[in-house]
């Protein structure tokens, strides 16, 4: 099989290069792991940024976000029992973020692929990258106990943090990069209708909590927990009187509903300063990690792949290597900046030290400075839509 | 002694407290352990935020601030080589800071109380504050070997770190917090034209260094050093030599001159949550110390006073205690809010972990923020010039 680009994974990630390179007449071929009921139902993030909604608004592949996904135009911050809202619109010049989850976008860009007419092959697990460093890279999969090969110019692994991508690289190449933080979360999914308009992040005594949402009934709620708690410990019960104690204000209650999912995730944060080998490209969670409060996974993925097809529209066009080899820097630029951010959030919202304690202060001192300054204000507004793609350059 | 007020330290707070209650008619007698000349040559802060030189204006007491004093419109930060300015004026609706030494402070307020009749017993150090749980209290002092006391309705202890008004505070009635950072100030003065026009902060992989400035013939210059680290380790070449290379960019080089006062100062911070106990009131380093990243002390201690002016005023213009009794819940908002950008510009151009560290691509990531958020540099200039008390309303 011969092809342009040759895509491992079927995420957000390697489905929106494909779709991208294809409206600038760059053929690609994508290979998956997994099958695709599994990659479907994989539930993850849902929280795109502006710039995000507006690369799939671009490909034209946002019909359905547009009717089924929630315009958030703010959002709810609390602290013990304060509660402030931070605007995006007024103070980002109208930027949003929209509450979409990720396996609907991977629907929605499945769909449009397949339909299309291009190539993806699920269950179809890539074995060896061979000759990334020479101008005719192959991919090496297996597919129902057959062996095929990708001819391409180009191999871009999209294929997640455990994925053959930065096995590959050569390891004197990149510098690896992270944090384990001394918590995690312990996220569930609700058949009921969300108890607010908005997300609500929450620092209290017990623990930080998360109200985000899915859909008018259905909601994903968050509890930091031990890492060394167990998902057995905690029936749904406990599950609800933690998340109403901990999210509770006066005048505000949180409805309740029959849980469908639960599940302990640790937290940290992760990358590599090199995304490239010769022709090889790494792009979203292969590279990097963030912890989920902020939400930027998904979009820094989305952000890699703008880099990338910057890069390899002007190869085609121009046959020059030089936008290419720039990848990395240009897009770790972005990569710290939604670093940090992941980190500031996390470490304002999270219970550290105890309660009380100097850093328990600083971290009032903080959320008490939001409402003090629209300055202040609108760092944590502009971060949390996604900073403009010009910001960075 | 009969008086309203006694006031312990004149240093700037107890200064400005006496000339302060002495505009609204409030009597007030100072006593200071040391002698003047100690005081009045004693060298400490020397970054005078907008609020403190409003106070001063408004005191009638800026005359030769005004004229002498350095007024900087803003300040360069850098990291490893790179340089940003952060501009005040345009950001914080024309508020500036002013380069004018603390001890200049303390002469104008010292030569202006005296000739105005006003009493200041220097070489009095205070014994011991007695009744300050009824309403008449008295401070017991010494001078020359002669005891002495002050009978008054409040006592304000200004009496910085060591004073006796925070030993005489009940421990029962409050929480200290402190930090301590490790790592130390190398701080000399210099008889030497500034090498800037205004301070310069900078991270650089040997460790933190700032230029600040006195005046057109004295620089003030700071190195990061261990805390076991002593200043017999350094002669005067070693220092200029390691200031040149930390605070060195392209095309730019430091003037060097003859170090008259070299020194090592701990970094920390240090509150405590309650600043009255009855009749008795703390101010400025008497309650709390900052690290001197950003500028802080003297500019808190001048906050204090006019909440402290403020309570007075109300209680001897209309009998209340309320105004008074809500001091420390006033004052302690500014002094949390001082604490987190004390610290945020402490941990942002110290190096703490290994230079390339993740912690030190965050200090990165947010110091490149810098540039590209108007947002994110208003709240450094904001909080640097000062927050106006309306924001802590």
């Amino acid at each position: 099989m011969r092809t342009q680009v040759g895509i491992i994974g079927a995420g957000p990630a390697g489905l929106m290069l494909a779709h991208w390179l294809k409206q600038h007449g760059i053929e690609s071929v994508i290979i998956e792991h997994r099958s695709r009921a599994y990659v479907e139902a994989r539930v993850r993030a849902g929280l795109l940024e502006q710039n995000t909604v507006d690369i799939l608004k671009g490909l034209g592949l946002a019909g359905r976000l547009e009717r089924e996904g929630h315009l958030h135009h703010g959002v709810y911050l609390s602290f013990d029992s304060e509660r402030v809202r931070v605007p995006f619109g007024k103070l980002t010049n109208g930027r949003n973020i929209t509450i979409y989850g990720q396996q609907e976008v991977v629907k929605d860009l499945t769909d449009a692929w397949l339909a299309g007419g291009g190539q993806l092959l699920f269950e179809a697990p890539a074995l060896q990258i061979e000759g990334f460093d020479s101008p005719a890279p192959k991919i090496h999969f297996e597919q129902q106990g057959e062996k095929g090969v990708i001819d391409c110019d180009f191999v871009a692994a999209c294929d997640g943090f455990h994925g053959i991508g930065r096995k590959t690289l050569p390891k004197q190449l990149y510098t690896e990069y992270s944090i384990t933080y001394p918590f995690s979360w312990l996220g569930i999914l609700a058949n009921v209708a969300p108890s607010t308009d908005e997300l609500i992040y929450t620092y209290h005594q017990r623990g930080f909590a998360l109200h985000s949402l899915r859909s008018s009934t259905v909601s994903r709620l968050y509890i930091q927990v031990d890492n060394n708690d167990h998902i057995d410990n905690w029936s749904d019960d406990q599950i609800w009187d933690e998340l109403s104690v901990r999210l509770g204000t006066p005048g505000w209650s949180l409805q309740t509903g029959p849980i469908f999912e639960k599940s302990i995730t640790p937290m940290r944060s992760y990358l590599i300063d090199t995304m490239q080998a010769g022709r090889l490209f790494l792009a979203g969670d292969a590279a990097h990690i963030v912890p989920p409060t902020g939400g930027k996974g998904l979009n820094l993925a989305a952000a890699d792949v703008k880099h990338l097809v910057d890069g390899l529209v002007d190869y085609y066009k121009n046959g020059s290597m030089r936008s290419l080899d720039r990848y990395t820097e240009t897009a770790l630029k972005r990569i710290w900046r939604a670093q940090d951010f992941s980190n500031f959030m996390t470490t304002l919202f999270h219970k550290q030290d105890e309660h009380g304690s100097f850093q328990y202060q600083l971290q009032r001192a903080k959320f008490r400075y939001i409402s003090q300054s629209e300055a202040y204000a609108t760092t944590i507004a502009e971060n949390y839509v996604g900073l403009p793609f010009e910001a960075f350059t």
